[in-house]
């Protein structure tokens, strides 16, 4: 199975699009995790523990881990062991170097640590992406379009009458022979995300800004999914994560992680079904 | 002083634009030193102490440490404490992300490892890269023009009949108030390096591709520095360290590097003074 299908494929087996952020901040993680010799592995484990069967895949941001050093590596470790197969892993590290250099990203993320798929910057183009690509049935979400301020400084410059980020959606396209590419786009911008998911039907769209970021989620589901209300990953970090400081946190994240999986499925069940 | 007033101190003072790029690859350093422990922080720590007074600036690409895991992170810390302080050093992690994941990775750039630079990309904007920037005394090399093939896919697309990478250096230039703000553009672009030059009289210019990728050395010295022959960051990597893969590693990369210097020099007295 390519990429593509083994995402379907988990999102029907857990009846869920919903992706969760595992971006530890040990200044917001519960105070009584600070006893445990790494906070931030053991908050990772009780919350993979209790959303694991609500999710279809978890989206380590990279630069949380290498924050903290080597106990951040030891942490992203031992959370990506404890992941069941059935959820996808997504390495969301925003690489994209010269060849080789990409390829030593690549080995870290796709061989070392094993990650299902990764995320990369577009600006250094095909050679910068390739080394993630390489194995169809490893992912790779190009960034398009970005939930960020910054993202009105380039992404919308108009290259022949079209947002640049548009060149690189059919760029991508182009790209996509193995069908193991994918798109970010934020969910603060719907009305993009409608345009965008028209322009690549059959592509993954990773869409961060669920939650704290206060992208629509409603609209990000109508629009962020293909015709048949798949491919979207409808992704929250911090809603869920810190949903509760107290010793009741896990609890917390699993009534988040649900109630966001359930909104989002009674929106399928509306545009889609 | 701001990052640019160091650097140029730093080239006054070494009397060299030369910059190594420390990328140690375990499988092309010479056989006899992975009797070490760590054998990449024992080639590094070799390099820096037998050319270190011959370059102004050491570039270390993190996919490089990244790939070795917390070996690799180890070796990089070590390397760090042997480089004199009257030599700039540049993490080169192609970072960009959101502003609060920007936080982390720059946290552990610029406070954990206390690098004096960074290079990002532009493709999520301002936000993204003001992290990197905060200190007027570190420095953030934003890709314009890269090196590699892949180049082509987005930079060279017209907007406003002008390439995309000229917008990234006029958004550069307004971003640099505080006198840290630097640009990379590939030396295998010596034509559009000029222009760049023309663009952005004094912006630092992170030059990489000088040696193993084929860069054109006399037009980097030529169109890459400013008026008065400074500025230009002329990085070699491959060329000098693994200029012999024998005992005598050390000597040869030495040799590799003043040769580099000198001929960098005689250009320079040649086109600027």
């Amino acid at each position: 199975m390519n990429f593509t299908e083994r995402l379907r494929a988990s999102q029907n087996a857990q009846n869920s699009l919903v992706c969760v952020g595992l971006d530890p901040d040990p200044r917001k993680i519960p105070q009584f995790l600070h006893q445990n010799e790494n906070p931030v592995a053991e908050f990772n484990r009780r919350i993979v523990e209790s959303t694991h069967d609500l999710v279809c895949a978890y989206k380590m941001n990279l630069a949380f881990y290498e924050a903290l050093g080597e106990k951040g590596w030891q942490a992203l470790r031992a959370t990506l062991a404890l992941i069941p197969k059935s959820v996808i892993t997504i390495a969301d590290g925003k690489r994209g170097d010269i060849g080789n250099s990409s390829e030593m990203y690549a080995r870290s993320i796709l061989e070392d640590f094993n990650f299902d798929a990764s995320t990369v910057h577009p600006y250094m183009g095909f050679d910068s992406l390739q080394p993630f690509a390489r194995n169809a049935e490893r992912g790779v979400f190009v960034l398009a379009l970005t939930s960020n301020p910054g993202a009105k400084d380039f992404q919308y410059l108009k290259v022949q009458g079209k947002p640049l980020y548009e060149h690189v959606i059919r760029r991508v396209k182009k790209w996509n022979t193995a069908g193991n590419f994918g798109l970010v786009v934020g969910a603060t911008r719907p009305a993009q995300l409608k345009t965008i998911r028209a322009l690549a039907l059959t592509l993954p769209i990773l869409i961060p800004g669920i939650g704290a970021q206060g992208g629509d989620l409603r609209k990000a589901v109508r629009y962020g999914c293909d015709a048949s209300g798949f491919l979207a990953l409808l992704t929250a970090a911090r809603s869920v994560l810190y949903a509760s400081s107290g010793e009741d946190f896990a609890d917390a994240a699993r009534a988040a992680a649900l109630s966001l999986r359930d909104e989002i499925n009674v929106c399928r069940e509306e545009y889609f079904v």
